[in-house]
């Protein structure tokens, strides 16, 4: 292990910004204590953790707490910067372009697709599912730009950023295809990506921290159960 | 000017996203040249240098775009790392507090805020008001925590990156005070926030680039007056 120092993180397994901190991690060759939250009765260390959100992942380091996935992905990055590889890249321009992509994956990706199991009609539903497809659709143009046209990671030869942020994705995307019965990563309609996603899975690191999908379905269905429930006028 | 390259920023004068561009490359003291963009009629150059979003601010470095506020100003530090003062700091746990609190201020902040004008009823405004108000109010805790407690700026002595993403802003925050009657930054509930901001609108840069408040709430009636015109139920 390069840089040194007591590494704790604070997840919980079906979360796919845990799962990114887990990537960073692994591809990085660091190791880590894995704490387990029950998010029904938060420990006394994540509450005082991250006060603001109290939300996992947190990473400790020596003590000192990290919060939200893409700035932990990217203090591993900078706090262990011996340990190969890179996620972002050296140069300035590179480094804008991963971190535009970045940027889009969260708002035009990760935003509509957290509401899929939490809408209420199968019209929202479906309109929700649209834009996290047409956000995909995107990311085949932001794989072919921040790899340079070359493939085959995002980060170019090897994985990067991007590839982080959206690898701990990969076993939700496949359980909302499962959960909606509809394509977001289409062989057919992207398939620089639909190939990306079958490389990144042979990766060790995403063999060794990617959740069983099946489990992530019953959990969704679960989760849709409970705001089904919620709803006032269900 | 450290580094070197044209800069040319593509803006539009109301947008608090690109006076944040405007405000790190003024702080850094770096010449570009800018051109307005009418955001009714853009121009090939905007559209071509922005495909995916179509939006401002853009900066084009040697002939090469840059896109999305929080990555141009990031982009503007890491380019010309050799024009003081460096916006994020060298120490990577330092820089993960700063991004910890930029991504509060996005997605808590600006993102209730980008409503405040599109809302349909009084309720809705208020509500996003509230929720706007409330991100204000966790900002002061930001402030003492990325400052190490010290201040002046959130960047510590010297203004950094949380303080150009929310320093462009300002202007916005007094009109939206105006527009809606209500404080977003109170003395009473948020003095070292209050502070900060006379201090920062002190800075040579900010008188440079700040919009004149006024200009701005007419800006933000004919934009409310667009989008109730546009709503169906109206």
């Amino acid at each position: 292990m390069t840089g040194g120092g007591e590494l704790k993180l604070l997840g919980m397994w079906a979360s796919p910004f845990v799962t990114r901190a887990k990537l960073a991690l692994q591809i990085k060759g660091l190791s880590y204590e894995y704490v387990e939250e029950d998010l029904g009765s938060k420990s006394e260390l994540l509450l005082s953790s991250n006060p603001v959100h109290k939300a996992v992942p947190v990473l400790i380091h020596d003590g000192k707490p990290v919060c939200e996935s893409s700035v932990v992905v990217q203090y591993i990055d900078e706090a262990f910067a011996g340990a190969s590889p890179s996620l972002l890249p050296a140069d300035p321009y590179e480094r804008a372009v991963a971190r535009f992509w970045a940027a889009y994956l969260e708002d035009k990706l990760v935003t509509p697709w957290r509401q899929v199991f939490r809408v209420k009609t199968d019209e929202e539903r479906a309109e929700v599912m649209r834009q996290t497809i047409a956000a995909a659709d995107a990311l085949e143009g932001g794989l072919k730009e921040c790899s340079g046209g070359m493939g085959p990671f995002f980060g170019g030869e090897s994985v990067g950023y991007v590839d982080v942020l959206l690898g701990g994705m990969i076993s939700w995307v496949k359980a909302t295809e499962v959960f909606s019965g509809a394509k977001i990563i289409d062989a057919a309609k992207t398939p620089l990506l639909a190939a990306w996603m079958e490389r990144f899975c042979e990766l060790n690191a995403a063999r060794a921290v990617l959740q069983d999908v099946g489990a992530l379905v019953e959990y969704a269905r679960a989760v849709q159960a409970r705001f089904a429930a919620a709803a006032p006028n269900n």
